[in-house]
């Protein structure tokens, strides 16, 4: 298995050196170019995703866990736009980020390149084959995907298309490599290639995150969880303050990005907390308190000190009274995950002390936590969002699957 | 073993808060502040070198190895010296490098925050412990050092003295801590720090790089080598190559930027190897050619597969005549180490080709191999040269020791 996996290293290798020597228009070509194949062989995908969900069906998958297994037709549309959006982004690659002259004489630089070769290992959603996929040869990598044991099939048929696609448009085939076999011992074996994947970007649950950042030899790139504040400021405007909360808990509860403790400073909760809890109250939002919020909230109930570290991904919030903005941020600071916190206030100084003072991936003043993403920050399309620091931290567009190299241009400058 | 480590991570990590939140002008006073300490307290750092070096001396060590031991009156205040320039350099925290502004009016940026905390691992000079430790905090860094058993009572020493002076500037004591001991066990300990130390910097050969990556949970910026060529291409001006090939292999033929592997296009060779032979030969280097340079040097050794891949360190250079610059590009891609590749050539196109499909972390045109320093190239002082791609690549200067957050201001946005 080791040697399988070695050869398509080797072979990511060779087909990343050649991408990097790549201009933008083909590439961008090969991206429109693999949208028309999954049009024309749409027919092959559902047969395949069909052999997936009948699998998944027969072990007793239902639910959310069969609905993201399915490439309906809305999903593959989905794709095909996903695909047609990456293509038209500006190609990050030989930007030249910064120049200046040394004393010498000597010209430097620093000039945007690949990364080399990405491994992507995933669960159920076969739709990662190909925004990832896309996102990676966009930036000139070669990518290495290993998908889910559910999603086999689809994965399979996605993969060979898209890889036809991409020697049919003159671009390396072995650009995109789908793992053949879904055991664990070909992750295993993956991980130990530090030689041929630059970097890991594991998207899955904690478990796999875990397993993937204890065994891989090269770095990784990952998201753990979103456990993200709103604190509502003395000086907050009540009637911005207001939506923000609603907005950053309810407006899809699931993700990582949604608010999972709501802290408010003692001199507004009297009045903010009664009606905010009447409004979510009206959205199901069950609330977890401490005894100061329990006071102003009788039907509250008490937080424990696991609340406080919890990503709900539900309607479920916890809720805090705090003395002042320093105690905020040590909670903070304390139990949340560095993903994004948000401040509502009026006051400048306290606004810009917030954003200095807080370190996580995204630190907003005034707007819903929901705008940690790629796609709503401006970045286009994301691959996923970054809790770590090194490399990449918050959410990772195309530009943070490329590095940078240093260039010099001299006239016989030596060194003395 | 593991507990004592857990405790210095959770003290690092409680530190790199703090130093996170601080301004420029108490860490420069600190840097300024560490320098006059060493002066101050000159005789106990003798003292504790000299138990060092008589424990060497009695292991049998010697030359080189003994040399990297000493603290001599000139390593000292080249010390010092570093300390003031480190604390000159502007501060990189807090600088917003980019603001954008999104359609609903959010405005979005990336500020410039420290990495948290660094793991430092080192082999046997004991100056690392004051050089790495104040370019970490001049980027608001913890770090954790863990130095050489070689150097233990000069490192001992030397921490002991950062950190009171550390303290006497009102900066958390913790920010700068040493391992208490050095065996094996300590650094396998800390490697698995995962959630207090965010990332790991070997220093030293490439079996303690090795042994670090390959046990490490958090990301590692590594240097393994440094095999550099130089391509005197077909449109190179002799009198510009011959002083920057011999600049880029004597001038300094034991560090990583030198100069490994000569490559001449064949139009040239036959004029171009014998004068620059002869140089070589009163330089003492040792050529090692491929069959065409033997041809024109007769007394060159044959060259075998490893000499291509041989990092010498050392007064001997391989040589290979090369049909053309994609030839010569092929042998770098396949047998180099990403480290510096210069071209020498009067020609801008073929310039410019080499400089975007050479892959390496810096990519010279008319200039010697041995700038690669990230003094040279304008960062001031660097923590080491990163031949990995993630997060740094080249140079590892102040910068490098920080990563960027979003922000975002608004005055209400919501998710719809």
């Amino acid at each position: 298995m080791l040697d399988v996996m070695l050869d398509m290293g080797k072979m990511a290798r060779r087909a990343a050196h050649q991408l990097a020597k790549m201009r933008s228009e083909p590439k961008r070509l090969a991206l429109e170019n693999m949208a028309g194949a999954l049009k024309r062989e749409r027919q092959a995908i559902e047969a395949a995703n069909q052999k997936d969900i009948e699998a998944a069906r027969e072990k007793g998958l239902s639910g959310a866990k069969l609905d993201r297994l399915v490439l309906s037709d809305k999903v593959l549309n989905e794709m095909m736009a996903g695909l047609r959006e990456v293509a038209a982004l500006p190609d990050p690659v030989g930007e030249i980020t910064r120049m200046w002259t040394r004393p010498n004489g000597l010209q430097v630089g620093r000039m945007r390149i690949p990364l080399g070769v990405i491994g992507i290992v995933y669960e159920s959603r076969p739709n990662v084959t190909v925004d990832a996929g896309a996102l990676c040869i966009k930036a000139g990598n070669a990518v290495i995907l290993r998908g889910g044991s559910e999603a086999f099939h689809s994965n399979r048929c996605l993969a060979s298309i898209l890889q036809q696609s991409l020697r049919d448009s003159g671009l390396p085939g072995e650009s995109l490599q789908l793992v053949g076999t879904t055991d664990r011992q070909a992750v295993l074996d993956m991980l130990q290639l530090e030689e041929h994947i630059d970097v890991m970007i594991p998207r899955g649950g904690e478990e796999l995150i875990r397993f993937v950042t204890a065994n891989a030899r090269m770095p990784v790139l990952k998201h753990y969880k979103g456990v993200c504040h709103v604190y509502v400021d003395r000086e907050a405007d009540q009637s911005m303050a207001i939506p923000i909360v609603l907005n950053s808990k309810v407006q899809r509860p699931g993700v990582c990005n949604a608010m999972e403790t709501l802290l408010v400073h003692e001199d507004i909760a009297e009045y903010f907390l009664p009606e905010m809890a009447a409004l979510f109250n009206r959205e199901g939002v069950e609330l977890r308190g401490c005894p100061r919020t329990r006071e102003l909230i009788p039907e509250c109930a008490p937080a424990t000190e696991e609340d406080w570290y919890a990503e709900y991904l539900d309607l479920v919030l916890a809720v805090r009274v705090v003395r002042s903005m320093d105690e905020a941020i040590d909670h903070i600071t304390q139990y949340g995950s560095q993903h994004t916190e948000a401040i509502v206030t009026r006051h400048i100084r306290r606004a810009h002390r917030f954003v200095q003072e807080v370190q996580s991936s995204l630190v907003l003043v005034n707007a819903s936590t929901r705008f940690n993403d790629g796609f709503q920050l401006g970045l286009g399309a994301e691959i996923g969002i970054s809790t770590s620091r090194l490399h990449a931290f918050g959410p990772m567009g195309v530009e943070e699957l490329t590095t940078t190299k240093f260039i010099a241009f001299g006239d016989g400058q030596l060194r003395s």
